[in-house]
């Protein structure tokens, strides 16, 4: 199986299937095309809420303002899992969801004999489509205990690492940023849902305004604000049947502040 | 083969796809995860429009208002399909598409003996993929005819109804309500095709403005309202090469009158 | 494997895919169902720099604005290639890109004694659904070698050709047009890339403005305006994490001059 994760939208990312298909029967599954554009953080979150809950796997990301520059390709080997992007950091969170030790193989400069892999290093746009899908391809075929054997892949303890950023939680209040946007319009902080024991119900100030607790989107009426903790464990700003974004003024790298 | 159906957007419905292939080598097909938010009557809709071109399938179906709340979890055996989601009317439109007779199972309160399914209730906001994933999965690993011996399953008689609203046809007038909106704008009713019999290239009162029934879309000069007969044989607000939905100023649930 | 485009947007495409899967085994892959609406040109574009990157597929493509009108339904034969359409020209930028020469064949007028396809021409809205599926999973099931086979299918030297727009290149200046705007706001013109050949790093007028040209997205600062090459080899309007169709006021269809 290859998952593919990208921030292309419609239609780039088929020609990245067509590619893969041309070298792999692999099982192609979309993560997501919709990526907040060329946001490192927001795709590396949402790749380390969703990828541990796939079984073995290759992934391919492709999040990456800096395509054209001279930062590296790398693969990752993490438990039985490869992922295949570049090296900004975007696969790293994930990969610590997947695994507690992990290799990292960055794409060499290799000679004319390189036959099969990547084929061209022509296009100065379309990374996607010319070197990672064919790469993500080849690790599918050659299998992720074999990395060792591809001429072209060497590894490397010299990664960008990436680090989600953390809260800050004192007794009073909690400091921290929203991490990701969901299609609801939910906010997803990066404060962990525990601060909010004891407060089920009450009422909380988020930045400049008042919200309640609330255990599900449910138990406020359609339309009110509510705080609750999500899915991925952490606090989120929400408004039952409405957007939460937009009704809390945030957005992707907004700044948070829940003082209880 | 499990279908996928919910009002999630990306990524999502990425994670429930994880947990099914985890557990299921079963084909996966996307049926939607756009339809309009927690609007049960509208997915029920679509289901029953798009579910009978499938061949035999486990459908699973996550349009759930009421998540995280004690509303049931159920699955509805119809003919050879299988269709799990939560017991809130939104399967049963389709399951009438689907088959004359149907039987439908609660998931139950389980033992901890039982280990495999569901794996957790923990999650009290992603039912998607903490419960109905792994029921779909499970359903499709065991069988269509089988549902009898899953312990977690029990039958049951008791189980929302849900019934798409009835038109009204008079003689001179036919009322009825939008169902859906399409991707083109073009908004859909519940008053079926046949009151336009006899009337094609002739003018009919929509609310307060006039159309004209045409056969085709392109039976009209682009930008000219029309009034036709939709795919799924309903009548249809529609513009060529426009959107219906805003030049009549209606919206899914808005009333509809047709007079002749 | 058969892919899958249309303008057609969620769910309607969901439809196809039942009635393929009822049909035929093959592997579906979506290229898109977000091409400009009743757009041939741009869907032609994107197709003829997609579908090349496939190995051997059926390709079901339904762009159609004169669904319910007389224009043929066609199959055409590029090489290990089938595309199956709407006689209007969609199909053959593509099938110049995947083979020297081609064969093309329609949908014939057929007796009652042809049971198995399509199965109906009843619908007069959702060809895409009732005539083009069923026609894409029964060229997949026969085989591209096979078409001469199908009583359904005669061939025809009688279709609709299609050019995309010619760009006019002089000493001083190119004039061409926007033939598609991407999902990052790009605007990709019909004028090649090596009109910019030596003009790296200085600035052109663009219609009524002025912008650099630059060998990637990153050599600009976030939010400036530049011309550069595309994936496709095509001059491109682009801004860095920003719009180029808004900055530039282009859209698809747009007339674009560059003065060097």
């Amino acid at each position: 199986m290859i998952t593919l994760s990208s921030d292309f939208r419609s239609p780039y990312p088929a020609a990245m299937k067509g590619v893969i298909a041309s070298q792999s029967d692999a099982r192609l599954v979309d993560i997501s095309h919709e990526f907040p554009r060329q946001n490192v953080d927001a795709a590396a979150f949402w790749l380390s809420e969703i990828l541990p809950y796939f079984p073995s796997a290759v992934h391919l990301v492709v999040v990456d303002p800096g395509v054209g520059t001279d930062r590296d390709e790398i693969v990752v080997r993490a438990g039985d899992h490869a992922l295949v992007g570049p090296d900004n950091g975007v696969l790293l969170p994930a990969v610590r969801e997947l695994a507690a030790e992990w290799s990292v193989f960055r794409l060499a400069e290799y000679g004319t004999d390189e036959q099969s892999w990547p084929p061209s290093r022509d296009s100065s746009t379309f990374h996607g489509r010319d070197i990672f899908a064919p790469m993500a391809a080849h690790v599918h075929e050659v299998g992720v205990d074999s990395l060792e054997s591809v001429d072209a892949l060497e590894p490397t303890d010299d990664y960008e690492p990436l680090e989600l950023p953390e809260p800050t939680l004192r007794e009073d209040r909690a400091t921290g940023k929203i991490l990701a946007v969901d299609g609801f319009g939910n906010a997803i902080t990066n404060i962990p849902g525990h601060v909010l024991d004891g407060r089920y119900d009450k009422h909380v100030e988020i930045n400049d305004s008042v919200a309640r607790v609330r255990r599900t989107y449910d138990d406020a009426d359609p339309g009110r604000r509510i705080v609750t903790v999500g899915s991925h464990g952490n606090v989120e700003l929400a408004v039952n049947r409405g957007r939460g974004d937009q009704s809390f003024s945030v957005n992707t790298g907004s700044s948070v502040t829940i003082k209880y």
